[in-house]
């Protein structure tokens, strides 16, 4: 492994390859990374993707998924996969639930029907979608409080009566207690897969992650990776952040996090985030990451460059022959303007959403590439100053 | 050129480039083929694509793409393109229309703004286009009758007080009084571009096919050839068939009216149709097509197969590992399975549109490539009985 500072260069294998680190992986929220082709994805130099456990457990349903042959075969993907637990999803999307001991209780945003997901459930679902990496189940900070039933459409940060802090300890604590029995039912299927033989198992070689959770408070995230590496896991992520938070505190915790777990595994921060939050967490000691920015502010006609995000839609760029971003070289970049993309988006073509993913992807996977040359050479400091010289937050008027 | 019965195996070329005939042109109606992209394009073959002056016309402008270079700078693509007059789209979008003698009066399908397209017209914004071939505004049969307004939903193809053969003669004269207008301001333009400073010529070497109107009746249609011929253009095109008609009966019109036009110059049938009308109309002297069906059936769903089409959506293949083809060599068929185009189809993702048209602009294509191949090897014949053989137009369940 190379280092720069506390930003490290590694790499790590998987059942379906090697995946360079630090790594962004494009969201493939059900099965297709939106807009793009698997062989889009291929050509871009995306060497992982992650997939939603919440949407492909309700559709197509992992039982299908697994008698197809698992995830890798279902989607024609046969680069590493990580899934991630589903319950960020049912937190945020699922119309009713109700988080108990035993689990999560939620109705589908899709036909309302009811469904249960523990710690153990998320361990089978994701041992038939045969990912690469899975992810324990975990319960977010901004989750409802327990036993109570409540709209999805609020995130309860504060519930009546109860104190943020103990509210992220509360989630902390049962993310552990949750991540004990996740992983037993993961070791029990890896061992004695005949022990749950309702459980068709498409990928023996996965790997499983534990979460860290803890809100903003350095005390209960200490606590939280010492009970997680305890248990003890392939690797570990950071959990609960990218959330609403100020992004300097965000940077904060990943600072204080990161360097507590383990030196020779990868380190996930989930759902960051902006391409200046990737140079600054890596810089924090972040190994890998996964965001809907690029996919989602593509279609909605945001391009990333290196010069800031463009809003393509603007009258500015109605006749303006110059590719989105001169310094880059997408496939997007080097063969359609601002003007023909401003039109395509403004008469509602879907080559728009296609072209701007491909250009927002290839701008966070080339990010990426440039980090990990960087580190390799010593020079990931200067990158990082350069970076924060030429891009820009705000979007061009 | 070689010739296999009426079928004929040839070449055109263009300032863009040379195009192999029989030719299948994808339909990018609005400058761009919807759901996939340039790149697909040129992958899968395509040698020549079509653009609507009508959908360009309106938005992003004719004038704005002679600032930008023309349609091949705008869109990125630089191979051939041919453009439609326009006329077409005016008698079956455009919200209301009267046609006259001088042109057709129509109001824009988008903002309802008042727009006269006149035979000069047309040509002088397929010359800011900067298309390679630019067609001749001509008179549907199925046109709303003179000077009367109508609503655009209804076709009428028999208005009262007239039989439809004598409104199909009178569409034929009016075609051709408009060919003749329309050729002498292209033939204006070409030699005497000084003439006409308005109009900002962005292909000079830019063709112009004539337009044979005459509905179902040998007559009208000999007399339509001969004096569209008088005229003079570079090529001919049968227009006015694949409005609803039988389909023997188009059959029909093409084996009377294609061996009247000339031998040396291409011949192409507008808006045909599906596979086995390609074979059909070949088979009938017929050397280039454009049909929007290959993109508009994937998007809602239907795969053209070399054993008919198939409603991905059936429930039959939920679990169909086997790809949409076995015999298609597309990269949809390589790499992805009837169950996840299925899911996909569902779940609404963009990606179903993409994979779907990839297939079906490849079944089209590699249908022209092999009927290429079968006249020059003299086996047209027996590729039109296997075709048939194995081909239904009958979806499957």
């Amino acid at each position: 492994m190379h280092r720069d500072g506390a930003a490290r260069r590694g790499e790590f294998g998987t059942p379906h390859g090697i995946v360079q680190t630090p790594a962004f992986m494009p969201v493939g929220t059900r099965g297709a990374v939106k807009a793009v082709t698997q062989r889009d994805l291929e050509d871009m130099g995306a060497e992982i993707i992650l997939g939603n456990t919440y949407h492909l457990y309700l559709r197509p349903g992992d039982e299908l998924i697994a008698r197809c042959g698992g995830l890798h075969a279902f989607i024609g993907w046969d680069r590493p996969i990580l899934t991630d637990s589903g319950g960020y999803q049912v937190f945020s999307l699922a119309s009713l639930r109700r988080i108990r001991e035993e689990g999560a209780e939620f109705r589908s945003h899709l036909d309302g029907s009811l469904h249960m997901l523990t710690p153990e459930r998320a361990v089978d679902i994701q041992m038939r979608l045969g990912s690469d990496i899975a992810m324990v189940l975990d319960e977010c900070a901004t989750a409802a409080p327990s036993d109570s039933w409540s709209d999805a459409g609020g995130s309860v940060r504060r519930s009546p009566g109860s104190d943020p802090k103990s509210v992220a300890a509360g989630a902390m604590e049962r993310s552990a207690r949750w991540a004990k029995r996740g992983r037993e039912r993961q070791l029990q299927l890896r061992h004695d897969p005949r022990s749950a033989p309702e459980v068709n198992i498409t990928n023996p070689g996965q790997a499983q992650f534990g979460i860290i959770q803890g809100g903003t408070y350095p005390d209960q995230r200490t606590e939280s990776v010492q009970r997680t590496i305890d248990i003890g896991f392939e690797a570990y992520a950071i959990g609960g952040l990218s959330v609403g938070e100020p992004v300097e505190v965000m940077y904060d915790v990943v600072a204080h996090t990161a360097p507590l777990l383990p030196d020779d595994r990868p380190r996930y921060l989930m759902g960051t985030g902006l391409p200046d939050d990737l140079i600054e967490c890596v810089a924090r000691g972040v190994d890998m990451f996964d965001c809907v920015l690029p996919t989602r502010n593509a279609r909605n006609g945001q391009l990333i460059t290196s010069r800031g995000p463009i809003v393509i839609k603007n009258a500015r760029y109605a006749e303006d022959m110059a590719p989105p971003d001169p310094d880059c070289a997408c496939y997007t970049c080097r063969h359609f303007s601002r003007a023909y993309l401003r039109y395509l988006f403004l008469a509602g073509e879907m080559t728009a959403a296609t072209l701007n993913s491909l250009h927002n992807l290839h701008f966070y996977l080339d990010t990426m590439r440039r980090i990990r040359e960087a580190i390799v050479f010593g020079s990931f400091e200067k990158l990082r100053r350069e970076f924060h010289q030429t891009f820009s937050r705000r979007p061009q008027i």
